[in-house]
């Protein structure tokens, strides 16, 4: 059973009464409740509690963290931060969804800005396959059709991916690499474009369906880490420089 | 013409005699004058000037940065660190050499550890080219052979680079990827593995065309820099979610 | 100075009244004239040359090939086809243009279908960049419109792309990987979407200037060709299983 | 439970005496047997067979192919190659081992010559695991150790791999991407280097869990097949060109 921990900043849906319409007991909880029904162990920490809720313990339990995070990003403590890219490295899986992409965490793990164009104006979003046959798009047809979201544009300054999963079509002419994965260190990274807060993006099930699959195909590999550091020769060395 | 920066930790020159005999004037000069006899401008800067000599000023006025380090890479300050990344987000290409690849900067860059097998027996190396008509191998044999290096093995904990150029063949019985590009941001990044500073392996002219090669290669594409943040709707939206 | 062979099907001009105002010459005409404005050396090839105009001397003196065909792909020649792809193994470079996608070369260098979505609807296409530091985008701002294209759309059956350099919006509510890299032996090729033979799009000063760049980023790099076969050990061998 | 069939050229062990003391059912029986044990449905197919033992109802059964043949690639017939590639781009799994990156198939898959250096020295072979994460190195340690293996060399004429599994050093003083995976349609692939008929390379177990671990891998996700041709706008277009 997969153990998921869905990591929420939780701010929006306690000062915006449209998000707490859409989401009253929080983004987290409903990340939680359709990851629960698809079978998986969940947990959530938010932003307010002690270590933002990730505690070594928290993480040392964690097969797989789900992050959403928006206004308060500069509010996450730096040591935590480290502390997260430490264990993806070592190979927990992240699953980075919507304003996520410029989360501490996420811009750690990439080296660049990770900025983008936005704009909040409800239009339709339609998310392109590019690869049908990779088990993140299984279950879903040839696009998901989205009748409000933020735009998330292009120039998105992020490393090439390692795949493109899906791209978004926007009604106001934008387009977005909106499903991509990355490898860093042992740890497996889907970042998700879908999700702004006031819109119900959470409950459309093909959107919790590419969630669901995004949480498997993260999920650590059983393997050793590999050994670092000062290393014997493996052959003999006829004629040393030394 | 290129305008290069070659920056220098200069601390193993002055205080080894066996580093003081091969590079008596610092590895930087050594970098330094064949890239200038390659037609580049070139600079020098190092960790003990003040701003480890990139200021602003210098940052500005360089198309590529050349990057040595070993025993000090903790001594680089972090604010230095992020001025040198920012630059290269914004475009200034970047080389790193050898043991930059565990650089403060480096590992910004990249998002994981950096970390290696290594060896320091003086044993034979054999570089071999991977990409053969990648820029960065132009007028390059099937390999180069290197007499005496130190071995850098895998795994090497970086993230999947956007092209292999070179794999490492050692006597001891290790690979390496010794030849690897980046994009990010902007900016073009280059490592390249060889140059133990015990060894005058930057004397060797085939390393030395690998490096202009990579120099050339990393130097800017002329270019607006790309705009993020709030975009208005280029195509009418009829049916806002606001 | 770039030696450029453009290759033109050379059939809708001469059938279809509304294509020959457009092209009166015929594409490969339009596309040399640009070309050669660049400073270009140009030369054209059509279908009903003999050897399809890509005789052995022709491809030898051609540093990039362009390739324009639509309805009689069955028409070009299965030796020709394979004296091309041997060349392009060689080290030509190669520029696809718009429904050469679906060109028995093409297909070939490929090893897929190529097939994709299609719709002639002269709806209104947006051509984002999506790699603004590569040398194909050089010198074109975040997007080029085009106020009527055909719509080619994905799902679009390619190998990964080495490089995206730009994704398709369009009106009609698809996206596309419009501009995109490949290489093939020591050959580099570049395919880009735009071109429907019903509208001016090779008048079109920003798509002239990506189709001049992608043939300058294509040209071969001047390099020994790889060795392969029986090859002898470099090393000692110690303990042969022969 | 994954379907696998085995297709062997089944040449080498009924002229070769010391393949025949090696293979006495042939090179298929080998890895049907240890693929069997896996919980895997196996059947094999041979050159001699009609249609080479791949029907359409052969392969319409068949989630993943894996192919070895060496002398005798010209004698495969085109129409054979083509009917399996079609079955790899809808989403059939094929796994190529050793010698079969001369096959037909392999080349029509992947556009160029796929040529390599090569020496049959009986030299040591260390195979570098390079993604520890990856599925297909589960359950394999750093490196895997062959004491006796034909020479594959760099550089070798394949398209830039999806991903890089394994690099092979070599006692000689050579290197090779000796596993690496495509994805072609919906068809995963996997070419796997080690396997000269004259060493007893398919009874290492190391060597058996790659192949294991590269058939799971392969085996087809459940998904319909794209559409592709002719589609109507998903919006509407104010202003068309027609």
């Amino acid at each position: 059973m997969v153990k998921v921990t869905i990591w929420n900043e939780y701010r929006h849906e306690k000062t915006d009464e449209a998000v707490a319409k859409i989401y009253p007991e929080g983004i987290h909880q409903q990340l939680a409740s359709f990851l629960k029904a698809a079978g998986m162990a969940t947990k959530t920490a938010t932003l307010d509690e002690p270590e933002h809720g990730l505690t070594e313990a928290v993480l040392a339990e964690t097969d797989v963290l789900v992050w959403w995070g928006h206004v308060a990003h500069d509010e996450v403590e730096d040591a935590i931060v480290e502390r997260v890219q430490k264990r993806v490295l070592e190979g927990m899986g992240l699953v980075v969804l919507h304003s996520g992409h410029m989360s501490k965490l996420f811009m750690k793990l990439m080296g660049t800005s990770c900025d983008l164009k936005w704009r909040e104006a409800g239009e339709k979003e339609r998310l392109w396959v590019m690869d049908p046959s990779h088990p993140i798009a299984d279950g879903i047809g040839e696009y998901i059709d989205l009748e409000h979201e933020e735009m998330y544009g292009e120039h998105f300054d992020i490393p090439v991916p390692d795949e493109l999963i899906f791209t978004g079509w926007y009604e106001g002419g934008n387009v977005f690499r909106s499903g991509i994965t990355y490898k860093r260190g042992s740890g497996k990274i889907f970042y998700f474009q879908p999700g702004h807060e006031t819109y119900p993006t959470y409950y459309n099930v093909e959107i919790q369906k590419v969630i669901i699959n995004g949480v498997n195909w993260a999920k650590p590999t059983i393997r050793d880490y590999p050994v670092y550091g000062n290393a014997k020769a493996l052959e003999e060395i006829k004629n040393s420089g030394k």
